[in-house]
């Protein structure tokens, strides 16, 4: 019988939400749960379970469900574990795949946020018909989910596609979370923009700007964004420094795998044209001529609330 | 019938071989031809056809040739068409798969010279087995050859893979033949590391180096290779700086591909453990720690008079 429905799974620091989707990319039905509550991973585990099986029974039965995509932070496909992820309660090596379908009993795949995301856009998004090109998610972190020949990529140990980690600066480069300098994700993550707002503050202090209004520490990306938007100098001159870091980068990126689409993901990529112009710019600017003009530079087509889920179950549709 | 044999032809600046080669790998026979004699490539396809028609008398039939693959500078796999080559005699777009295929009667497949050296890696040598590896060619230029998932990654428009072209120095690199600056190539081919050897003679005129007893415009890499093998430590420096550059770009390419191992393979992989070594530490140091201590750094097992054609040959084995 052919099975219509695949099940997603979004696991997020604060909320884990699942949802039943169709073939079409439809959310049928979705729930959540508090990924925090539980220290016991088995407790947790328990509740996901009640919630998948409610939804179940709601919609369809289990056979109508072809499998579970799971997106986690660090989440290994090639094993099915989560792996030392920091922002998750449970420590170690957590066999997440495993542990679920024992509880459902229905098959069961995981890979990290950012590789769920690729498979969603391939599946349901802007990439469909796409056999190569990169995901870039740019939300707290920078993450990437590759695929090349319509398959993503995973590497000889599951733990490929970390563009957020190559270095854009080697000299002077910015402290990075992963330990190193220098990262991309260091410059233009979320996280990042608002550093270099507190970079510019400081550095041009004869510059008026309406950022000024807020207490330094507490400038955000998203009031980088507003301050733009109402036409403010150093906020639009933000944009454009965190869109050259990119843009130089995705140049390297297309030498590596050529791809038809670089593809925005997440929260940073709301900011439109103003974090879009400057990468097109610094990307064509940076690149090797053979490949001008020729890659495309794009948005997410899945609607952000949903995209989480819908990348994971993109997963559930592959499940063996 | 399945067949023994398959042709591999490499296409050179100066010369072209050709070699009739079975599934061991070994050459059975081979011959080559100059590739600059003609100014117009029938004549030079015509001459390479009666090389081919002469070595297939002498070992075979043609019945038992599975196919004919051939390495060429700016090859695209895809459209079987050298593309502007800038050292070969021929302009423009030259559609040598389907001219050679019309002359000869056995299906053609054409690729650049670093990706014949990866499949050749996969087919006969160091990456038996594997399915995710970096193949890097060092000699004039740097060029590379990515395989992901067992498969040769040619992106969308066929001209993945120009590793050479990633910018390693973004402040005051040096120019590069692409037009471009800061290039790995400009740093780490046998020709950077020629250029840099001039520098370091400039700039150190008080270091006692037998590099001086070369004219400073004559220095070849060969000349560094042979000074630091005598222990001359302006020319071992030269070495560690060269494979710094690389390990700081392999660091790069593992957080995109992960693969198993980065193979070197050319002229400058002659200088084993001068130049690894640099490179080993230089990787390891500037790596994401999750990749650490995991992607093995090899040379080539292609006896290096056979590489070209027996890496060209293996992509006759798959053509269809």
């Amino acid at each position: 019988m052919d099975k219509p429905y695949a099940i997603g799974i979004d696991v997020g620091g604060t909320n884990t939400v699942a949802g039943i989707v169709d073939k079409r990319g439809q959310i049928i039905l979705s729930g959540s749960i508090k990924t925090g509550k539980h220290p016991n991973v088995e407790d947790y585990l328990d509740e996901l379970t009640n919630l998948l099986n409610d939804l179940i029974e709601k919609t369809a039965t289990k056979d109508q469900i072809k499998g579970i995509g799971a997106g986690t932070p660090n989440g290994n496909y090639f094993t099915g574990s989560i792996e030392f992820a920091p922002n998750l309660p449970w420590k170690g090596v957590i066999p997440f795949a495993q542990m679920l379908e024992d509880r459902v009993g229905i098959p069961v795949a995981l890979t990290n946020d950012a590789n769920a995301a690729a498979i969603g856009e391939m599946t349901y998004g802007a990439a469909r018909g796409m056999k190569d090109f990169i995901v870039i998610t740019l939300g707290t972190g920078v993450g990437s989910g590759i695929v090349v020949n319509g398959q993503l990529v995973y590497g000889h140990d599951g733990f490929a596609g970390e563009l957020g980690h190559v270095i854009v600066r080697r000299q002077n480069g910015r402290l990075c979370g992963c330990g190193r300098a220098g990262c991309l994700e260091a410059y233009s993550s979320a996280t990042g923009m608002a550093r270099t707002a507190r970079e510019y503050l400081e550095l041009k202090p004869d510059v008026n700007t309406r950022l000024r209004d807020i207490p330094i520490d507490d400038i955000t990306s998203k009031d980088v964004f507003d301050a733009a938007m109402e036409g403010d100098e150093m906020a639009k001159d933000i944009f454009k420094f965190t869109g050259n870091m990119l843009g130089e980068a995705f140049a390297d990126f297309v030498a590596f795998s050529s791809p038809e689409a670089i593809i925005l993901f997440g929260g940073l990529s709301k900011a439109g044209e103003l974090i879009m112009d400057p990468i097109r710019e610094s990307m064509e600017k940076n690149m090797l001529p053979i490949y001008r003009d020729k890659v495309k530079l794009m948005f997410s087509e899945l609607k952000e609330s949903d995209a989480a889920v819908l990348g994971a179950s993109a997963l559930g549709w592959e499940v063996k």
